[in-house]
């Protein structure tokens, strides 16, 4: 995966505001990320054999247990035709309370029961004293997938949760993201980042997107309309009847040390938002548009063994916030064009192909429009 | 299952409104519902083999398949501590696609998978052109069922779904509500319905409940505080440690063959809260109260196959409405107590025990408050 | 108004938990509650002329100004046919940074525009540096009152804002609750409070009601249906068409010295439902019934002039929550009798005539039902 | 105000998709808007005096009464810290029954009132029979507008009510958008709109926006930082204290004649609020952006005196809305773009001014971009 540069590897940067060391979610202090792709076969597709483009990645909000150190969190959807579990509890209790893990739209289930169990390995009184609702969000990638066979498994979720670190994310075709289209392109794991000062304390704000959503003709890039002005290579459907243009999913996860209240979470989910409109999305009738988001800083976890009656909680004023907004706008805007440059073009079932992105047109086009950086 | 009378034939009717014929969901024409009983083992908890005390309940919401016939809905949350998935989906187009499934909290993933690959061996096009987000939702059974083990079976959603039918439903110790306690009481499924006739047309509103919640204290039958009356007879803790009271959940799955839209069935979820609250809910913190309606009239129903752009639907006048309001709020108080009634004592793992309501003292009580019907 | 006993004066009492000093929303310290109320002229509407049977009431949620110290608060709906301004700012933000004031449905923009000017008249910067968007809320009298005359005048609304004090709060026929009709008796405004101890800790939670919902049939007091048993005293039309029975709203001000973030405000909203539920609310289709709740501890208040980045404010262990939860049912229970109790009988605009609820009626049935304290 | 060309003159097109005749909210048939412009004084505040800067804007949705035949509509909320009265009714019912008003923050209430008042004078069951929560929503224009003294008076909003018209549009300084600034520009009203084919049928989408939000920083236009790039002129702060830059607000509505249920406008809400992030909106904390769609299809009305127990209606099937949303994003965008392109340098109370944006400097920044029409 690592042969392909990263946007600002290409002179294309998203706003003014620097990106944190990785330019990734893991610069969120304590943050872990693990994936598990799963890359199998050929040819036409065999329900139960493959050809298998799939995977999994999970996001641990830190460096202990979110079970046992759950975090404020808040999710908000752009347009639901999609799944995200665990939504009412994180409304209800403002509290993320399991890591993150995104798959493909029919694993959802395989990946919920084995982050139920993985949990319960870790803390015995899962079961009887306590139950979880672990958060579990998802795209499709049936252009390229066997999605009804058996293929995600529960040894894949375990490994994925068990190898989540810090350090830098794979991008593109890895985990989740491995069988996913981005704007009729290979799209599907992207991250990026932005350092922010406010009233002299330094945040993280980071942001990792499973983009799998946008018709070709959508797409911008920093306002360029990329898309239009690269009709060429388009998805090749082999031996698949049509699909319905723009089916895709993307699911947005936000991350920040910044002190904040669930509320406030929420606020930045909807610039979450606005960052996708910044690449084109128009979030189309079946793109499942999810996005959740939520503070690591340890003043603002809540502990599950902490008896106390009242907690008490730091959190940034609202008037404050801008100072979050713009940088969640332009990191998710540039994390789903990460995914896009990352990905490589891929085959899967039934000769379905997505290309990746061509970078020498991209560079080209951002010179011709005056928006390569000098 | 059958010994138990039924809340009526105690003698004890809520509201004044007919029930239909069967006072339960299935008198709503063409709805099926299907029961997976797990019982097994008994003594200490052993993680993975038992004792087992759970199942599934799969409700079709008609004669045919949601997912190729699908009906307006409509989901709500009194208080989210737990998991309907699909949720997202429904809010956005309106739309069950899926047969809806009641399970324990920790097999709603297993639940979830099975779901699609039973809709997948139904329907070829799952998979590549279309996907599905079923809708699975859960009340927790930790008091008395091994939740960790895997216990609930892909081959037992497959039962329950390929089981279901219409007819007499099973009360109590049934399907999902195998394990559950309600108001302190052993508990589980309920269902009422009731009959209705605006302008001239005859309609049925039925509803089904998966109880889990309340502390004894707060349960009302027809107002009387039938709770505080019956110390007697505690929820015994064998072995283990002491639960927070109050810690169940309820499901309420609400039915019509009454054309309404999916904005009208979100105004029957919530007098759906309102009957929760007329036998003494008051929604405790972990109590996951989740709410789910839906119409299963033929002239309102969306058909996958059909590719007409234009879609045209009948719906009652809002101000009509009033004459469901007050049935589902009388059908889902008196699916709670049926129950309550219906459920037998049950000893679960690690000898805990939950007792079922004793009917002589609540007649008596009834009596005594002159709430019995002559 | 001070002829008529209160509910617990007739030895009703609802739930457990004792009241504070005053049974009154104003036990919460520091709570400010002023009423204008305004009855004029007799006989058949003349628009512009009268008869006028209307009001408003105004409450501060501290001794202070809720412009400069915000309180965290939230609002939410069980039928939205009515309005509450202000409520996209309170969910937006949290926080309640204005008094809430309740009147009829066609005064609602004078007392907006009347509480804008009497905040700007306090607070300079109101404006130009300043804007706010404050929260008032209706029931509809129109069928007493003459709700197009311009009856309810900007001095009006000064007068009551000016007014408020803490003390003993006047319940029935007074402010916005003036014309008001419940359960088809007259109603008007109610108020009831608890005292609770979480954790060694004494808070107190107060509720006040504009209540104007409601059919006769529907009314249950403390269980007992009431409603049906007392079928007699019809609401009289005069000259009047027929109106749509229950057409009417409820607003409810939940209040409490517990240190509360937004969110857990919001779940008091969702217990203040069930209250409503347990006095036999069906909340029918034109009933509009609001719900708002704020923590005026002064630990929770938001300071407009403090320009620090980084607030912080202890909340109550949602664990803990239960302990007000049932606390909010039952006040709110009980502020809406205490409005039935309290109201005397009124005649209106055309003749129409709300009856109050006849007292002797009212024990006679509720000692029948063995529900009179001893 | 015609003295200054709009957006399309300029040789700027936003979308591949063609507007209607007139570019304008009016395209869609039988929708009238009307303005009432006060523009008064100047010189130093003096509350009360003025200088005036503000006025309104009327909508009505179709050639008839809202009142009497009600849309379906939508309302949502991309940042809350505004106001827009009437959202309960219009979520609960999904129904739009009165003209939207669009004024400033502080005379919502007058407009409130002035509108009920027009209402009852066309509709006498008004006030006894009926009742209305009208829709009025705000933005501040406290920079240039003396917001305090009560320049808005009830025959104003009578007089854009009743002169509404189909027709071209006054944009820019008119109306609700008298004051508004946008971007650190002059703003104000701004118009749109779209023809689509949906399966041979023709219909219409037009947007009109009350724009007074943004940082200069923020503006893209089609794609280019032109703020950036124009940092010349900036806003002049007379004798007046610095203010929050991007404290305004933004409100846009969206109409259109295709057949769409309540559900499926808020689809378009969202959209449109994509379509803010596409002129570079992030939607800065205090900035209130709120959207509120209707469809005028005569087919779809609620006709108020209709006692049809069953209503029927067609809608646009969801997989065909696509055809919408893309229109959408982009005539939000354009109507954004026009106010910005309409509005004239303003100079308003204590020698404050908003610049026009300066259409040369304009111009030339998108032919540098390559983004003019050849």
């Amino acid at each position: 995966m690592a042969t392909r540069p990263r946007l600002r590897d290409l002179g294309i940067e998203i706003g003014a505001l620097p990106p944190g060391r990785l330019n990734a979610i893991t610069d969120v202090p304590g943050l872990r990320v693990g994936h598990t792709t799963l890359i199998a076969g050929d040819g036409p597709l065999r329900v139960g054999q493959g050809p298998v483009r799939t995977g999994l990645t999970a996001i641990h909000p830190h460096e202990g247990s979110a079970f046992l150190d759950s975090v404020p969190a808040a999710i908000a959807v752009l347009n639901g035709t999609g799944e995200i579990t665990g939504r009412s509890q994180v409304d209800e209790l403002g509290l993320l309370e399991s890591p993150i893990l995104l798959t493909n739209t029919h694993a959802v289930g395989t990946v919920h029961r084995a982050a139920i169990e993985w949990l319960a390995g870790q803390h015995p009184t899962l079961g009887t004293r306590h139950f979880v609702c672990p958060v579990v969000a998802e795209t499709f990638d049936g252009f390229l997938n066997d999605t009804i066979g058996r293929h995600v498994r529960s040894e894949h979720v375990l490994s994925a949760l068990a190898g989540a670190s810090g350090g830098p994310v794979g991008e593109g075709n890895v985990g989740g993201g491995t069988g996913m289209l981005l704007f009729g392109f290979k799209g599907g794991i992207g991250t990026a980042s932005r350092v922010v000062e406010v009233a002299g304390a330094r945040y993280t704000l980071g942001v990792l997107v499973q983009g799998n959503t946008g018709r070709r003709e959508d797409l911008l890039v920093d306002g360029v309309p990329v898309g239009r002005l690269m009709p060429e290579l388009p998805t090749e459907r082999g031996d698949s009847p049509a699909d319905e243009p723009g089916r895709g999913s993307v699911i947005v996860a936000i991350a920040t040390d910044a002190p904040l209240s669930d509320r406030q979470l929420g606020r930045l989910c909807r610039r979450g938002m606005l960052g996708l409109g910044r690449v084109g999305a128009v979030a189309t009738n079946t793109s499942g548009d999810l996005l959740i988001a939520f503070s690591s800083a340890p003043s603002v976890r809540v502990r599950r063994l902490d008896d106390a009656p009242l907690l008490t909680a730091p959190r940034l004023a609202d008037g404050r916030l801008n100072e979050l907004f713009q940088p969640t706008v332009g990191a998710t805007a540039e994390a789903m064009l990460n995914a896009l440059v990352a990905a490589e073009t891929m085959r899967g079932r039934d000769g379905n192909v997505a290309h990746a992105i061509p970078l020498d047109r991209l560079v080209a086009l951002m010179r011709e429009h005056g928006r390569l950086r000098a």
